[in-house]
């Protein structure tokens, strides 16, 4: 499922294909943008100390497009950027796959070097998708770390209120799991 | 011309083809790096509000990839990676096509996104690259601006000290432009 607004493109992908990152990194090329910074996000081998076989990511797409959209539109306000490319894998991602990859251009570098760190950081503390761990001697579903900091964060009103004022928020208040079509469920 | 040292890649380029982007990703990517950060530097179609037609790159092959090797053994020293891959174009570089290419990868992934910002801001600083700016009415020979602010930095004594004392400092004192085989001149 793909959404296309302006200048960004966001594709959440179910069809387990490799993630094409230079299908990406043309979307934003431009003659007029002199800097592309990317950020990927894959699968390793180990994870506190644990043997990890694969990641499974699931995702009620529509707010997940939602959320990321969201943090585009954000770092449009903070830095002068050309086009925002952000690509996330669902389902089975094997180590040494992708399950995340963004795109950003710009005309001066440090804009677009600035708004890959803020897109992937936000985009981690703020979407909702799910991660399976699987281990060689188990698996656990869990919430990124950085998801239930922010959440934290946001149930101390002080804390909300400056978070509100940065403009860095969660997209949903909590996050709610849904079977959909296509799910991994 | 390459340069592979340790787990990092280094190529100056001559031979006019497109820099191969997935080429230096896979070399940096590994199963226990989960992220992959990038910066690709580009011809943009102006400058100081001028229309671009090409840019040209010209080095002393040599001293340019010792200037590199020097700047990465610097990232190691501060941030966690697990490999580096530079790659600089050098003759014509049409509008819209990569000049510069850089690709970190790290288990986490701050390591990797604060490595590659630095990377690419020391290497415009510190490598002796000439560049010359085709316009559509004329054409100059030009030193970056950031290598002419650090070259003047290091002429005050303090600021030199200073600059030393964090390791950030010239691979050459002053450029020398020199004639070598194959070379662009």
């Amino acid at each position: 499922m793909a959404a296309e607004d302006n200048k960004d493109l966001i594709e959440i992908l179910e069809n387990q294909n490799s993630v094409d990152v230079a299908k990406y990194m043309n979307f934003v090329s431009a003659p007029q943008a002199g800097a592309i910074a990317t950020f990927s996000g894959t699968t390793r081998d180990t994870f506190d100390g644990k043997t990890v076989l694969e990641l499974i990511y699931e995702a009620y797409i529509p707010m997940a497009i939602r959320c990321i959209k969201s943090v585009c539109t954000s770092a449009r306000e903070s830095w002068n950027l050309h086009s925002i490319a952000v690509a996330h894998q669902l389902g089975t991602v094997p180590v040494g796959e992708t399950s995340v990859f963004i795109a950003v251009s710009s005309v001066h570098r440090a804009d677009a070097l600035e708004a890959c760190r803020y897109l992937i950081d936000e985009i981690k503390a703020t979407v909702p998708i799910w991660k399976k761990e699987v281990y060689s001697n188990g698996e656990v579903w869990k919430e990124n770390t950085e998801f239930l900091e922010r959440r934290s964060e946001l149930g101390k009103k002080d804390v909300a209120v400056e978070i509100k004022e940065h403009k860095k928020k969660l997209c949903c208040g909590t996050k709610v799991r849904v079977n959909h079509e296509g799910g991994q469920d």
